[in-house]
């Protein structure tokens, strides 16, 4: 992303990422040990900048309260891909050019640390929320945001997509099957990251449609992209492996339309997207530098 | 359990435990079928009646605005015990006299059933959370609840246990790692099932802290109850294999202090908390109910 308010609002995540975390007692030092790893192998940090920046959009004159909310969506996503890339699932090596977690932790490790995370993830926003218990605009804020992390993660969000994921596998799938593959296994969690940065702040009905119409055209955009980037991209380049949809069966954009109109369906969602955000102008650089490395990623 | 009130609470969980899960689209059906042949295999619901009593014992006049959370609670010890069931956890090809999850499902299946019952405990609570932002009391227990069984199953209560549980497997551990795992794999849900229905029906300081040990003593007593019945065991009543932590070289409290020494700590455990609940007379039924049945379940 080339906007300095992306890197600051990602630097920002990466600088707090292990601070919310409850303590951990020394006696499950290595549960500790497997949830960091994965934390903090890198990563776009996409879905808690979006979180933020939703929440500038919507005037938070300071993104820090939002912090706590903003690493437990990346404790989510990190719980997801840990538990996506074991033996039973996708049973990928490498993630993020580094071994994946039960490559370097074992498989009981990873799936425990995956539940850590996702049940850290819901004792830092409920322990935020008792922060606020005298503050009721606050609080009520952040029930909303919570409510709509736990709809566009849950089983009628991304585990719903994983699900129709795996079972699609070795079958080609109809296009409507592939499209609610898509929007439940990506779309509803980058939408809920955006729609909940919104709640957050207390956006008003207009912004808070923006953001839903963003967020919706963005996510199925950038599961397209990573589609069409395991069909030509480049596996050092992007540190895991590359063409694995192929061999796996899958069922992709790709494999089910074909490379060039996949390229033209994604183009399509981000010019939607940009004419959803154009009236925002520099209110909305972020979305937009978002919308270009989307772009950019087609090759 | 002997008492008609415990009876009733129970069946209300058993009625409604499909209820408030969330609804699942038909295209991942697997995901609905492989929760709630989990949800539904029978168990004791020990749990969410906890829950539900202590909002008896704090004053609550009726206990059904409580099922959502009760419920939730249930889709957490169910998470639990698929993903403690899985192969590259404990291994076990039966739970509750039925084929455990993954035996029917699958290991990608049940990974993400668990996943899903998990995200859904969350969803439900923070759902009925949004159901009462104007009602400021409510909804501040509400949060007070959700927090309080967060920690209990997070990674400072069940799954930070469940972790020192897995690496101390085929080692001797000490008498202090032994109550970290205890504390943590059992006692911490149960301590947070009864601390959060007080809470829910916002419970007086003295009731509280009655509840707080209470569930500390009934947690650590069940714990060891269990480790004595794997011993002492008959599979076919118990509906799971038994003898099985000897096999799998688990520290249980029968492998560090031998079995007499372990029934006399349960039977401590037992009065202490008997002890607690003595000044309460017949609003505590229940909660004397469930220690009759761990002394009686020590054979």
């Amino acid at each position: 992303m080339k906007s300095a308010e992306f890197d600051r609002l990602k630097k920002m995540v990466d600088h707090h990422i292990l601070d919310y975390l409850p303590e951990i007692d020394p006696k499950s030092k290595t549960l500790r040990d497997a949830m960091s790893y994965s934390l903090t192998a890198g990563g776009k940090r996409l879905r808690p900048v979006l979180f933020l920046y939703a929440m500038e959009f919507c005037g938070a004159q300071s993104v820090e309260s939002g912090l706590p909310f903003a690493c437990a969506i990346e404790y989510i996503q990190t719980y997801s891909l840990i538990h996506d890339d074991l033996p039973a699932m996708d049973d990928d090596d490498l993630r993020r050019g580094r071994p994946t977690n039960h490559k370097v932790f074992g498989e009981a490790m990873a799936i425990l640390a995956g539940d850590g995370l996702l049940s850290s993830a819901y004792e830092v926003m409920t322990k935020n929320m008792l922060h606020y218990l005298d503050n009721e605009e606050e609080l009520k804020r952040r029930v909303r945001a919570a409510y709509a992390v736990s709809k566009g993660t849950g089983v009628r969000g991304m585990v719903a997509g994983q699900v129709a994921d795996v079972e699609n596998e070795d079958k080609l799938c109809s296009a409507e099957m592939l499209d609610y593959i898509h929007d439940n296994k990506t779309a509803a969690f980058i939408r809920a990251c955006v729609l909940a940065g919104g709640y957050f702040a207390g956006g008003g009905r207009e912004r808070m449609e923006a953001l839903r119409s963003y967020g919706n055209d963005l996510g199925l955009a950038f599961q397209i992209m990573d589609d069409v980037q395991d069909v030509i991209g480049d596996a050092a380049k992007m540190g895991k492996s590359t063409g694995k949809d192929a061999r796996d069966n899958k069922n992709t954009y790709p494999s089910i339309y074909g490379l060039e109109a996949s390229k033209e369906k994604c183009l399509q969602l981000i010019k939607r997207a940009r004419d959803i955000m154009a009236r925002y102008y520099d209110e909305a650089e972020v979305f937009n530098d978002i919308l270009d490395y989307v772009e950019e990623s087609l090759g």
